[in-house]
């Protein structure tokens, strides 16, 4: 088994902000585009079991770690939103 | 559904060059630790489809990408099998 701890990660944070970030459609298309568009964005951190997750979690703990994937992941909520690839788009 | 598509890839590739690489032990435990150290070390390539893989997987039959990952994974095996984690290293 191998994980990348970030996965995890990103989905807790961006289902705690989503809404802190307006997006124009938060369906799964949209919400998946945005977990790939950031993971692909920021460094990756495999782990060889569930355990480690935690280890990797707390490591974001600091502030300054922790700013910096919500900075990508605000980002990355943007540019979907501004480029939805569902086809639930307010008219 | 969001996948790093590099995690088959490298996969496929160490089953096929895993021989070549005289690893001291080719163990679950050891072929894991391969693909954590050298997935966290390659730029990772998320899709949010299985069929997307194949994009990505042709990309990589450019000769000079394709060594570039045989590279990382070739050296991800030495250092692994220097450092093994398991308990099968040879007396």
């Amino acid at each position: 088994m191998i994980v990348n701890a970030l996965e995890k990660i990103m989905e807790e944070l961006l289902d705690e902000y989503i809404d802190q970030f307006h997006m124009e459609c938060t369906c799964p298309t949209c919400r998946n585009d945005v977990l790939a568009l950031v993971l692909n964005r920021v460094q990756p951190r495999y782990v060889t079991s569930e355990d480690k997750i935690t280890y990797v979690r707390a490591e974001f703990f600091d502030r300054q770690q922790m700013t910096s994937l919500l900075v990508s992941l605000a980002e990355c909520a943007r540019i979907v939103s501004e480029n939805p690839r569902c086809d639930n788009r307010k008219a």
